[in-house]
């Protein structure tokens, strides 16, 4: 897969692919993979179709790079594994806040949770999102299944907070201040990572 | 707008209808408005696509009435008011779950969601059900900004939720029953409803 690098006359070929890959994760995010040719992603990244299959090869090939979760991302979610327990709600609040703002990470999220409905294989990538991203989490949950639990609902409330304010942007909670955000997400996060769900916990 | 009858041969234009709005509900979902077609959706309702255009119109007009939450959930919708309001997080949760279990309002609000994220009218559709649905709780917030947040927060654990449950169907969380999920869930959805939000509540 091409590497982004430090625009130049030399990395002609990394900056076209990140061309592409944008204007992919555009296309995939607004008509899924069924509604998009190679020929749209190549018109909106303003290249030739030729140069797309150079690159990628094949629109699944373009889809699985499109939505894969940037390196540095990974990296982010790994540290907050070393949250002391009691804090973790507020974590992992601040790590998705910071995801979404951030401008290579942003717009992945954004195309793997509009391309997730409709694309399998982006689903099964969400759902390994939703596992591994607290995976490494050994204090959270007395067992497999409930810390599988657990993992879903951190995720339904942070996966839906993200929907409201990055991508539906409905007011006032797009507008809200990522500390207002904190002060009014956390305790629930915090309520599924240690606190009393259903009869088992 | 068309309306659904009991099928007969009297009510071939009322069951024309349902299965046109039905196909237009999945081909908005799947290729957003931009990426669909009169055509597809005849192609996906087995109809001839200037039957279509007879009983709708236009594009536009059947985006809406896909889109359109129906009568009989409004009511339920209304009803959940008279809620007193320390029940209230497990009264909205079971009106989400008991909505996407019904085999009419499911698909609608399904529709909406993966809608929303390409069309404007949709968002704003969705903006107010996210505004109406809470609109007769005066019991909600101590003024309208407050409501209006709290309303926010409710609207994102529980669309969250349903993307996990029943768009993205993650698992542990698709397979857990009605009453797992309000024993998990309820309690958060409770402390949007009265719990201390931010510095204000």
């Amino acid at each position: 897969m091409p590497k982004k690098s430090t625009p130049g006359p030399r990395d002609e070929r990394g900056v076209l692919a990140a061309r592409i890959l944008a204007a992919a994760r555009e296309e995939f995010a607004e008509n899924g993979s069924a509604g998009t040719t190679i020929r749209a992603i190549a018109r909106t990244a303003d290249v030739d179709p030729a140069l797309v299959y150079h690159y990628f090869g094949s629109k699944g090939v373009l889809l699985d790079a499109a939505t894969a979760p940037p390196a540095r991302w990974l990296e982010n979610v790994a540290k907050t594994w070393t949250t002391p327990v009691d804090e973790l709600g507020s974590a992992l609040l601040r790590l998705m806040l910071d995801a979404w703002a951030d401008e290579e990470i942003g717009p992945v999220l954004r195309s793997i949770l509009l391309t997730a409905a409709h694309e399998q294989a982006t689903r099964e990538k969400l759902r390994k999102i939703v596992e591994g991203s607290l995976i490494g989490l050994a204090q959270l949950g007395v067992d497999e299944h409930d810390r599988l639990v657990r993992s879903g609902l951190i995720s339904s409330q942070i996966m839906g907070l993200a929907m409201m304010r990055y991508v539906w942007k409905i007011e006032p909670v797009a507008a809200m201040s990522d500390d207002e955000i904190v002060a009014a997400v956390a305790p629930n996060l915090q309520h599924y990572v240690d606190g009393r769900i259903g009869q088992e916990g």
